[in-house]
């Protein structure tokens, strides 16, 4: 009799955004004459930058002719798409790595959970609290998180990140193995210095940890002295994989296409993490599609990279005026400086899921309470700076009129 | 200090397709002036069909405009792509699959793969002999493999095709959890019939087994008996996984998008094995890309049945050409009429590799050594009829000469 995991018996039934869609789905029918604005979930809402559409139509011809078709591409990815993010992405930061470091991948998601494949299930995973749930569950899903109580899973190293320690999480007492680190962040906005990063790489090598870098939101970064890479931190090449995405970027959350970067200096057990990660991508990936990965190319050349940054400056509009009208109207803010997201406080007293029901019944406005990214969560609301200009500006008009 | 995966550390160092690599780029830098024809590699020749290509240009169009963008998709795909597989892969061979039960991939071979997640590390593996290597590979990474005694895994069930039993494994006497079976089988060529696989369901049934089914192939079955689904077999939705790919019969190797059936009805230590993979997919996938998935839609229209039909009779044609001939030069042949693979021993006391080396020299065609696949491969080469045609004939008037 075949055994399953019995690790997936042990995931809490509910997922957050499912609850959210059941709330947001049972007001809709009772008030099917309400207009529903909704700043909760983070999908993007412009379409892809022209350039990136072109290369994607010009792809599909060159696999219509025997003589331009492309089979079978390199696990890693094509090195016209990973030279063009070392040339782009890590050279102008002064960031040190090479093609053959850089993974290309369907998605930032994909290789969050994939990763562990390499690790060991008996590592000691911390992460903020609070956290994207995909961190927390790949990890319960590998045996790697202990029980759920109810709120916590008994072996995950939480790090509360709260306005007390400006949403920075701490140096753990319980040393952990795996340290999931995000900045931009999800779900608080706050963004790390390089001082704080700092801290963390070497907190990483002396203990013989591994971050796992998580910089998907790193194009929304405006202060010039904030890190959009981890290998601008002296050390990290010895301590850090990094994991980025075109989803938030150039819009390509229906697109998919990510890259991961495995330094060749990262050694554990012995072992060259770029290796191992190499075997598991060559037996367990075949690739991302050319097509794709002609599409990612196009975010760098000249019209591209001037199309998308229009697309992240229209964003970071959104966001300006949603923490500024946040701000205005006496609420505690973090994020949407650095930041598509933005999370502020609920007013005295009211839980997140409490304020979150207001603002769906009252407002018409669709959010995400924080209590569903963890502990520290409770109290705090994230929107998001991925919606259409005019529904963000009405939206705020709307949560103002009700607070 | 985290631990790494040390079932990696255990992994062979050599990969089948590096050493012929390596072998034939040697006789390439000494030999410039001979013409290589490669007949080794399963990757395919002939472009994606019109239909495909037109349907990819337009969903790119639909991504350029705000209000036909698509965003995150259905971690499972889209209805349009799931109903069209119900619909034309199922519906017409009278197996009961529906569209609930389809997840859309971007790859059969990331599924065979990542499927191990819903599973115990701690089930018996059975394959056959000789095997498609990421089977065996994958299950290794998860700890299912044993140690590997410099020719086979210590844990893993081995059931040998040979000639004796017309390539058709028998039924084990160790009984495995997971047992993988492919057919049309790659390397050998050989079709299970209805009551072959008949016997292997009530097997896995009686046993409370799970069958990895890879019908990767079937669109190569001309044989109006055989079965193209494991789901005509009566029992098969209490034990079958359906692993699908649009690489070989549609040109999609570097395109990338296949589909896996996981039935509702099929239920191990309590747990519907269909809503685990589920869970699994949308905690560790954000689905297919949208492009790509119309790409697939394609293929079903009515132009794209037709191009792509047209392009499987191509490589069918190259498979009858090399059947025939190496039969008409008196080698034993199996594959290539319901397949796109032929298998073939080679001349009395020659092993694969040593017959490999001769093919390469003196007939300047790559092939791939049966060894390779597994220790019952030992003394046969695996053909495939995915090159061009006129090369194919080429090759197959070289190989008849030094014979």
């Amino acid at each position: 009799m075949i055994k399953i995991n019995e690790n997936y018996s042990r995931l809490p039934g509910d997922y957050l955004f499912a609850e959210i869609a059941r709330r947001t789905a049972a007001f809709a029918a009772q008030n099917p004459d309400k207009s529903l604005i909704k700043l909760g979930i983070g999908d993007v809402t412009r379409p892809l930058a022209p350039a990136v559409v072109e290369a994607m139509k010009k792809a599909a011809d060159d696999m219509a002719r025997p003589e331009t078709f492309y089979g079978y591409g390199p696990y890693e990815g094509y090195d016209f798409l990973r030279g063009a993010i070392v040339e782009n992405e890590y050279a102008p930061l002064g960031a040190s790595v090479s093609a053959d470091e850089v993974f290309v991948s369907e998605g930032a998601k994909s290789d969050c959970g994939n990763i562990g494949d390499i690790f060991s299930s008996d590592n000691i995973v911390a992460v903020c609290d609070p956290v994207y749930p995909v961190y927390v569950d790949v990890n319960a899903m590998a045996g790697r998180a202990g029980e759920w109580d109810g709120g916590r899973w008994t072996k995950i190293v939480y790090m509360p990140c709260v306005a007390a320690n400006g949403f920075i999480p701490e140096l753990p007492e319980t040393v952990p193995d795996l340290i999931y680190l995000c900045f931009p962040n999800n779900p608080t906005g706050a963004a790390a210095t390089k001082a704080q990063l700092k801290t963390w790489v070497d907190y990483a090598n002396r203990h013989g940890s591994v971050i796992l870098y998580d910089a998907a939101y790193r194009a929304f970064i405006s202060d010039p002295e904030l890190p959009r890479s981890i290998y601008e931190i002296d050390g990290a090449r010895e301590c850090a994989i990094e994991i980025c995405s075109y989803s938030k970027t150039a819009g390509f959350t229906g697109t998919r296409c990510g890259w991961t970067v495995v330094p060749k200096s990262l050694v554990r057990g012995g072992e060259c993490l770029n290796g191992m990660w190499l075997r598991r991508q060559s037996t367990k990936y075949n690739g991302t599609s050319y097509i794709i990965q002609r599409a990612a190319q196009a975010v760098y050349s000249e019209e591209g990279k001037r199309q998308v940054a229009d697309t992240v400056a229209y964003y970071m509009e959104n966001a300006g005026i949603i923490r500024k009208e946040l701000m205005a109207a006496g609420l505690s803010v973090c994020g949407g400086e650095n930041s598509p997201y933005i999370w502020f406080g609920t007013p005295e007293g009211v839980g997140s899921w409490a304020f979150f029901d207001r603002l769906l019944h009252e407002a018409n406005v669709v959010t995400t309470p924080g209590a569903g990214f963890g502990p520290s969560g409770e109290g705090y609301i994230r929107l998001t700076a991925f919606g259409n200009a005019e529904n963000t500006k009405e939206a705020l008009r709307r949560i103002k009129n009700i607070l």
